[in-house]
């Protein structure tokens, strides 16, 4: 190894010790400590914060990593990958002062916290001022950029997803919203009912997490590089591949949700345990977009877990471990029961056909804020009717309408990577379908053959590549939005009986 | 304050980040992490461990310690202790040279993996070499200070309990061995035969976990200060007042070890929770002695929790908890059945009156090898010996004989400080009865005013007085063995019919 590199990874290498000990004191916080301790926690993970942040912008760090960027020679593939995500790591923020990361430091922190209290008071003005201050900042920090993109909206959208633009999602969402939506009125209008009153039944606690062990087994997780617990606000993190950590919330009355729930962030768990061990050792892994990321979480979630053939192969063991709670119901009414969909007011409970459409109401509104086409006053009234247009739904307050997600207290381009991953998922079970019967191998419980499949064709390359690059890698194509409508058209119309 | 101290207290509280955050990882590590990152997470704790060394041994914070200690004028009393406690930590090792220290760090590391491997597969002569090695090293430490006590291992006795020594230690010890051995062979011949076998009966980890956390409540424990959970070797730690962490181990079949585990554990959190803030805020919390904290668990696993009226007051919960398992068990069978008394080979599993025996046979021991008067290739056959001339018992094999313990591949002269500890509960049980009927309140359930007695009267002073001065200040009188052994006699001559 050249030894500029060596000396780069050593820095490298002491970073991420210090993220990881940070990551694990917050994975702490988040299922463990206790509440008398949070005050401490934080103030002690904001001192390890700052001797990371000394560490990643020392004179030598800087130096080797611009020397490095400037001349590749000699490096592999992985490496210059490495380095080029790191380089725009560094571009991003290279002409903050210290004095303007101080300010969105502290602006972006106090804006979670307004945003906490506004959602718990249901009262928008108390997070207004804080957002706008964010939404400025957020603006300045990319005029201070070299790199800049058609716009502000552009630049962020390319920040979760390495070429994403406004102009080639307007047609992705229009052809969503084409199909979804007129889809969804007819299922109110004309879907046959569905049986779902045991749904809420309640489930022991114990029984639940036996169940989930079990899924997670069956998806192919190594048990012991797998953390299992229990949060408020279940997540999948991870500390390398040897250190995955997947948690849930259970809750009596309502097993069915946790098993998908389990599914999806397993799924997660899934690809971090198999990016393939040279992309961690050469400080390359976990650079994969979040909607890549979205996909197999929503691949396992939805594609396979709530397909018949899934439910078919977990029906006897749902029976053996509910057997008192759930005998009286068969195979195909828990198959349509977890598929029932129906316009609703929150995205996070919503279901896998009228989910992006959620997603594309958050689309439009910050494309327009974020662009100052229209200010934060007016976002409430703007949300609202588009919850009318689209999902037919009357918003009765802010707490359940544009408050409800945590995401526009910090963030603005993100939530795109959530419906682009559902349309990724369906691009690649086509191209799966091609090298085998998947829906064959789950009926048998054979979820291997998949593991196998997404590792070699979806793990493998993903910190390598760029989305689009990545999609046509796997599928020979870019992505193609037909694959994830016919599959939602042909689901849902047998499902419902529709004509 | 003094601007120096002020100073110095800006290092302490960064050294308190760190020890809490490598406290925080080696706790993930215990309870949580899985197999596969153990190693990874090994060597991210060494990366903090030299970042936490540097900082308490900079130019600067020595120089400040010693000015300080040097003067004290202006300090509160609870300050002067904390610069007395950190300047004989500095002292003990002041005379260390890098070489030595890292001779140490090797040594002490590759003894407790030998100590592992020889118990596993029950060979002593694998761990022996090292366990020399790190005897001698001991030594050599203490021939490196300028402080000594009249022998090595008196020296090593008043590292953990101030004053300690070996003429005091003889004399306690011989006074339990006079009491302690006639009475267990007077039960072994003539006690009455106590029904036992409903304990091996086995009850749900779920239920047995609502009995635990019901009896932290009576304890007095306080919820948002602790965490509960599980691991293989049970412990318990703090970092700070606000955020005590129990641990504990359920076995199916053994639900009623699991109760005197979590009294036992909870008695050290009590401890933990109680202290005053201002020992916390000034540096100079949770610096009593071992004896002193073991005194608090044992005080609440022993004579509290294995009482006549304790017994009385959880049997309802117990019978209404345990329902289908233990309705034939009645509230005496339940009390006497955990109190049985037998001369056993594992001190941890011993009961309350053999468990000092177990510690008298460590004393006499390490007390030889460490001054010199056996060898490493004495101990097994020394410790078989005295096995069968206190407790009546012939000792299988070196893992369950002189490997059993942890303790001696890295520490010497911890052993006295359990049975110190039982001896201080019953001396302080003799004068909390003089301001309230202690087991009147047990019978009711009130465990806060023993909680409160405590707070008062044993922790406010525990961090600032030397183990004499605790002692006699809570009591009047130094340590005096009587009350232990009165308590010993009458309840077990009570227990057993002896005449």
């Amino acid at each position: 190894m050249r030894e500029d590199l060596k000396r780069f990874f050593e820095l490298l290498d002491e970073i991420a010790v210090y993220k990881r000990c940070i990551g694990k004191i917050n994975f702490d916080m988040s299922c463990l400590a206790p509440k008398e301790a949070m005050d401490e926690i934080s103030s002690d993970i904001a001192v390890l914060g700052q001797h990371l942040y000394k560490l990643s912008h020392s004179d030598e760090y800087t130096k080797l990593l611009l020397s490095i960027h400037n001349d590749t020679t000699g490096l592999s593939p992985i490496q210059k990958k490495a380095i080029e995500h790191l380089y725009n790591d560094y571009e991003k923020e290279k002409n903050f002062t210290p004095e303007f990361s101080y300010e969105c430091d502290l602006a972006f922190s106090k804006a979670y916290s307004s945003w906490l209290q506004a959602k718990e008071k249901n009262d928008y003005s108390l997070f207004k001022d804080s957002f706008k201050q964010i939404i400025d900042l957020t603006k300045k920090s990319i005029d201070l950029r070299d790199n800049k993109k058609e716009s502000y909206y552009d630049t962020l959208l390319n920040d979760y997803e390495e070429g994403g633009n406004s102009k080639q999602l307007d047609c992705f969402f229009n052809s969503l919203k084409e199909t979804i939506v007129p889809l969804l009125k007819k299922i109110v209008a004309q879907g046959k009912p569905i049986r779902s009153e045991f749904l809420s039944r309640p489930c022991s606690i114990s029984k639940q997490e036996a169940f989930s062990k079990y899924l997670m087994d069956i998806q192919g997780l190594r048990r012991d590089a797998l953390v299992f617990t229990t949060t408020e606000h279940p997540f999948t993190d991870n500390f390398g591949p040897h250190d995955v950590r997947v948690t849930t919330h259970f809750y009596e009355d309502n097993f069915v949700s946790n098993i998908f729930s389990t599914l999806h962030e397993g799924g997660h768990a899934m690809f971090m345990q198999n990016e393939p061990t040279e992309m961690y050792e050469n400080h390359n892994s976990d650079r994969m977009s979040s909607a890549m990321h979205e996909c197999i979480s929503r691949f396992y979630e939805n594609i396979i877990g709530r397909s018949k053939e899934f439910i078919h192969f977990i029906y006897p063991k749902f029976i053996e471990i509910g057997a008192d709670t759930f005998s009286d119901v068969s195979e195909n009414e828990l198959y349509e029961a977890v598929n029932i969909a129906a316009p609703s007011l929150i995205r996070i409970e919503s279901d896998e056909l009228s989910y992006s459409i959620h997603i594309m109401i958050r689309y439009e509104l910050e494309k327009m804020f974020i662009n100052g086409e229209i200010s934060v006053d007016d976002i409430p009234d703007k949300w609202n009717e588009k919850y009318k247009e689209y999902l037919g739904i009357d918003v009765p307050n802010d707490a359940s309408g544009c408050l409800q997600d945590v995401h526009w207290s910090g963030s603005y381009g993100y939530f795109p990577s959530y419906a682009l991953g559902n349309a990724y998922g369906a691009q690649i079970l086509n191209t799966m379908n091609k090298d085998f019967d998947v829906f064959e191998a789950v009926k048998n419980g054979k979820l291997d053959l998949i593991a196998d499949w997404l590792k070699n064709k979806v793990y493998a390359k993903a910190s390598l590549l760029s989305p689009d690059e990545w999609i046509k890698d796997i599928t020979g194509e870019s992505l193609n939005v037909k694959y994830y409508l016919d599959y939602l058209v042909e689901k849902f119309t047998k499902l419902y009986e529709l004509n």
